[in-house]
């Protein structure tokens, strides 16, 4: 970690890129909404390809991976990280003490999903981040009286990263999965991991066209771009420039990227960026 | 890696666990198979559950986690290593060099299929392996005119991992992965990853009565009972002791871990060891 002698001015810094971390590829649901909200904005994506899945790790194992990954952002210079992976901000946020602020997407999510529902939200995520009740929490901080109902999903992201993602074996993975939280007449479902909105059509046919679906991304560039506001260290305007690392030359990394990257593009309109991979050792 | 100066004489050697790891719990099905075969034999187990898994990753990378876990091993004091793992037995194994017998899983899964086929033989594994060919030339090694098709299925793993071992959505995930190689007619299906076995009674329905089902522990248990004898390092009578190691303390390793070792123990009479862990860092 670096200390703060080591820190820019807020003019400097306003200049250096937003870090985003995912465990894989999930995380570029984020990096499409602040494009579309910051396009002002570069970004440096650290995927820890190596070392992933994380949802069905420990805390302690989650927590560690997650500093080394700040870590490596802030040696490259980043004047904020975003947390784009739920189960690191469920688990290790709060263990996190840097000179830059941090933050995570559990937080926006329950914003989001207390301003859709009626008041029962059902929340689907990985394993750790269920046990770790990360949005129930932030759910009944804001609003008390809302029911929350959890349920670990450990297939999705392997589905997701098998591309079977509008597939009848996905759907009735989904079925399986859902059945106690539509028994339950949910009216809200929080897609509790970045990996989830690529299965938003699958989803979709087996909640049914009430429930509202809700995933962090949007609620969390505004968030962004609110603090970097406020912080006096939004971007000058200028050409954004993105970068890519991964902790592992996997080759789903830049056939899920262009997926997500499109299937989240805005009206499909908004230019997609060629993805550039550097292979890092975090 | 310790030097040659540290290495125990021969007679001081026999006393050692042999060690074993796998990326997870799936190498318990090769300690199975050793404690039938050895019961005299201590064993050292390491899971690295902090990283797993090791089969949609790069060569590169796995081969990195290979060194470190026979590093690992190898401190703690193991007279040969089996690498129970068949990502990285195929991808790994050729760039160890230590002083002590390091044996891979696929040379005695290759030779357990040439054993049992007619002339076609039909390979399973994570995406890693098919993509080195490890099996495929290794049976045509032995036998040039042995037709070998293969297929990577990678959402085996999860689906053990997830316990969903007997069940109407791995049958159907099953019979589409192994559609091609029962369309081509093949006799003879390697299990190429140690997670498989668990999937048998799923995969007995899909591939029928005729196919033979081959995976590498029986006969790797022969292979490691047959170097020992030849290097005199045989453990004397006495109890065997076994000890569990993993890098992640996931709650799945030590129910798997109990399914595994229960399905495997010959006539279900073999005694069940109890499973104690301990967490380490690698």
């Amino acid at each position: 970690m670096i200390g703060i002698k080591d820190l820019p001015s807020a003019q400097d810094a306003s200049e250096l890129p937003i870090g985003v971390f995912d465990s894989g590829v999930g995380g570029l649901t984020v990096v499409s909404a602040l494009r579309r909200r910051l396009p002002e904005e570069s970004i440096l994506y650290l995927g820890d390809t190596a070392r992933l899945p994380y949802g069905d790790k420990s805390s302690r194992t989650v927590r560690r991976y997650t500093q080394r990954n700040v870590d490596f952002l802030m040696t490259r210079g980043v004047k904020a990280v975003v947390v784009a992976c739920n189960t690191a901000s469920a688990l290790a946020l709060d263990d996190l003490a840097y000179p830059i602020p941090i933050w995570g997407v559990i937080e926006p999510g329950a914003a989001a999903a207390v301003a859709a529902t009626q008041g029962k939200i059902g929340v689907i995520a990985t394993e750790a981040t269920i046990r770790s009740d990360a949005y129930g929490r932030a759910i009944r901080r804001r609003a008390p009286e809302i029911e929350v109902l959890s349920q670990a999903c450990p297939l999705f992201v392997p589905l997701v990263e098998e591309g079977w993602i509008d597939d009848s074996i996905s759907r009735q993975i989904a079925e399986r999965y859902l059945a106690p939280l539509l028994a339950a007449n949910i009216d809200t479902l929080v897609l509790g991991c970045t990996h989830y909105p690529l299965l938003k059509s699958v989803l979709r046919q087996v909640v049914g066209e009430t429930v509202q679906l809700v995933d962090s991304a949007a609620t969390m560039a505004e968030k962004v771009a609110a603090e970097l506001g406020v912080r006096c260290v939004a971007a000058p305007s200028g050409a954004a420039q993105h970068h890519f690392c991964v902790t592992d030359s996997g080759q789903h990394f830049a056939r899920i990227a262009s997926d997500l990257l499109t299937q989240s593009a805005v009206g499909r309109s908004q230019k997609i960026p060629e993805i550039v991979l550097e292979l890092v050792e975090v």
